[in-house]
């Protein structure tokens, strides 16, 4: 993998704005709780997190920013992230990924992570809002509604929420609730009605059809750019139900309303990047596999995302969740394997250099300024509550 | 990506067939109408289809054809397209392409295209027919025909269509109507004739499932080789449903009558691969994600398609449709990715260089040749009304 | 591909354990009888299987251990297999893939292949037993068995078989005879009884979904290793229902209880990573593609397999059936492919040469030790009848 020349030094200078992110914990992690925080499984007895392609970019990555030699061992890196306390590490990685602007989804956070404006602050850097629809339906249903209400009062949810200070897009997990092979018409008041009254009896979260085509719907009306997650992720996830090319019926009916970005996508990214090729509105990225392959395997990744679609499409995140090593080896892998890739087609002479800077500055960078407006693209700007952009 | 060696100059230097393509377009192109031709989307605002794989592709290996420099900017491009009309530039990129043979789909022509005769005579080459099953179907709803007498008249009418001079091959798009995910048994004369009376009560295009089936078993019954197309395509297509692996039980029933030809298949075309290992009546191409992944991708492609293939089922098409670039960019993306791929393996010893020079005639002619029969084999001899091919 | 460095001479030095394979021939082969063993296809006219990936990576590889010259022709290398005969051709070859143990599947023998005592023999090496449950309970249907003493002979006759000396998992085929696409949930006496009242009237393979299902949920009871084809294989598979992902809910009810082997996988081995990743329980391996594809493609197969598999997840298996030549090939496409791996993230700097050695031995040898315990990890002590390993 060749790691020098204009296009690796042009992406390693680029400010990357990392579309998609989560938080980083806020507390000192004890070896399991990092062990659990760096695998999509579980820390089972046995087989160390550290022993596979993430654990192994992180010892060789992430040592270095905390002061140790590449490869450092487990221990000792574990030691030294303690000895440093949780705010210098985050505030270190967050600093190497060089990101100018975080959309930070704050609809997941099982333990206490940073805020949006926490992560900007450690971060040096600017942070918008994400809005998880699934966490404010279960909010609304927790909060006592009549089931012929549920609808208004989620849509009404959801409209405060995104007219809060510093919200870019809106996000749903339907993938890991129901997949995609869902009716793709716009279901009734009537229909929504019923499926709220067998929801509001039983509780629970919002697995009902039904529910997750209104959200999804709710969503089109919201006129925000829409996330939404698809393939890999944790044992909750179908993978096959969260393949992409079943949301072609969907993506028909709603042509001509909102973006829709297509996360992770991993192993169906070329099918991604089919939908991205075929419809105006749709957009992906290859986030979660970016620090879950590492740098090794993230060229690969890339090389299969990019071999149709237009080069407008590509975004760039780093899906980091809990450690801020995440938000370090996800922009790394962007920057190598893109770089890998382009410098090679340059070298071949299938392309040009000022194109393939072009193209690193739009997947890095313009594709999501241009996406998602104003708040990404002026973030030094201080609007809306927003921290200002370090200088 | 080397891009010399022995092998490389035997593929340079063979003449392809190319077993299914479309015709050119017989007008000069404006900015617009040449963008939405080289995109499998459309031109959308402030997304140029030049911003693309097969849009760089274009620009580096087309515009030498045309007397530009490598990498010439799109409006460069497209004024010297204007300068030199139609004609020339038809003429000039088929005969790049240096092809012997093209097979031509004359089933789908939106706008005015050249007809197998004239890409002949524009290409110096021979050119023969692929008849579209649907498009057959439709014109004989179209021209008037009761539920109970469209089974014969359809097959009357694919029976007189296959005897018209030149035809090699017959061809569905059931991926785009249906999908495979069909039932796989020949449907009755009851149930055809019920289908058929809702078809011809609304009209439109052949989507009805019975139908579609009873199109694929009266492609069994006319004894020519049936081109399927399969996976990626237009945003007509849904992508899941047109897997390749979902026509296996249809395979099963239909084994020891018609040679199936798997068209395209990426990003199924590890599945085509399986089929066409495991049924003997069973080919695939490559041919669409020739020209829009590029040179670039080509290799890593083909790799795929070749990982366990019996070398004698794959082909070569460049899918080329509107615009004559196409038909060039696939023949070079064919010779150079192929060429790569199997000087790498000589150059591992792999593979002998005598074998690897046999899988090239194979792929790039001699299977087709093989498969197609005289009109493909044998097309300097003039018949039927096609022309001499260029000496 | 690289040839060379240390991680090559490791894991050409390492005794590999092959967790999955069958028996070889033990007969003499005429041409047409070899030929049909080297495709999952069959030997069709005009078209012989040496013409593919793994009839060249047979006569590269497979040739000099019959002391012919690399890429043999095929009347050569058949000639010089008869001459020696099969008892020195199996010995050569077995020895040649230095084995230490083999888990050998007994339950697949269209034809007589050694039995894991033989095989053991004639590599001196050990072998141990995997008992095929398709072919127990249809033992048990064809002994004759009342519909509500089904459940319960099957189940006797399962634990008297892994009860048996050296059997050390168990393995269903449940891919070929339903797929996965099964309700997860443990049928009921009630239903198995109806259903084995269906399958005793009309006998043939067990192919009734419910008694799929009881067979699946039986082997989790019995305690061992559950070895499923998935993915790949011959003509009978419908290879988009061998998807492992459509064994995710099953996979969450049976959390807990016996490990979950997937073989083969290919083109899903994304798909099976990923469930390795997320599930304790699960293991897989890419077996048959290893001497399908041969040497030239191992690598990126086990690229993709390892992109994001916990390293403690990949085992060696070969799949080699009726042909010795597979035992052979399946360890050197091992051995090759994941040693270009290793070393080219060693050489990157991406991985320690320690850590890619711990890998090499673990996927290709400790991983099986691990999970299959004594009979694998301590093959030379001799116990219950098994053959003692060659010094």
């Amino acid at each position: 993998m060749p790691v020098s020349g204009p296009v690796h030094e042009a992406l390693a200078a680029l400010p990357l704005v990392d579309h998609h992110c989560h938080g980083a914990v806020t507390a000192d992690l004890g070896a399991d709780a990092f062990k659990s925080l760096i695998t999509e499984g579980a820390a089972w007895p046995g087989i160390s997190p550290f022993d596979s392609p993430v654990g192994v970019a992180v010892r060789r990555h992430c040592a270095p920013v905390l002061d140790l030699p590449r490869h450092a061992a487990p221990a000792d890196y574990l030691a030294r992230r303690r000895a440093l306390g949780w705010r210098e590490v985050n505030r270190r990685f967050l600093a190497a990924s060089a990101t100018e602007v975080f959309c930070v989804d704050t609809g997941y956070a099982p333990q206490p992570v940073t805020s949006p404006a926490e992560l900007a602050v450690a971060a040096g850097a600017a942070a918008c809002e994400v809005v998880r629809l699934e966490q404010l339906a279960e909010a609304v249903a927790a909060g006592g509604v009549k089931a012929n209400g549920y609808a208004s009062a989620f849509r009404t949810a959801a409209e405060t929420a995104v007219r809060r200070a510093g919200v870019v897009a809106v996000k749903s997990v339907a993938a890991y609730r129901t997949g995609f092979a869902l009716d793709p018409a716009r279901p009734t008041d009537t229909e929504v009605t019923a499926a709220a009254a067998r929801w509001l009896t039983h509780g629970g979260r919002l697995t009902d059809p039904v529910l997750v085509r209104h959200l999804l719907w709710t969503a089109v009306d919201l006129g925000l750019p829409l996330q939404l997650h698809t393939g890999f992720g944790d044992a909750d996830v179908r993978l096959h139900r969260a393949d992409p090319a079943l949301l072609t019926d969907w993506l028909h009916l709603t042509a001509g309303t909102v973006p829709v970005v297509l996360l992770h996508c991993w192993p169906y990214h070329r099918q991604a990047a089919f939908l991205a090729t075929v419809f105006e509105q749709v957009y992906l990225d290859v986030g979660l596999a970016l620090h879950y392959t590492g740098p090794a395997r993230c060229r690969a990744v890339l090389e299969e995302a990019l071999e149709i679609a237009p080069f407008r499409k590509l975004l760039y995140s780093s899906d980091a969740f809990g450690v801020a090593e995440f938000h370090h080896l996800g922009a790394l892998s962007f920057r190598q394997g893109l770089a890998a890739l382009l410098q090679s087609r340059v070298d071949a002479d299938e392309l040009t250099l000022s194109d393939a800077l072009r193209i690193a500055s739009w997947t890095g960078r313009d594709n999501a300024r241009r996406l998602y407006g104003p708040l990404v693209s002026e973030p030094s700007r201080p609007s809306g509550g927003r921290p200002t952009r370090k200088v």
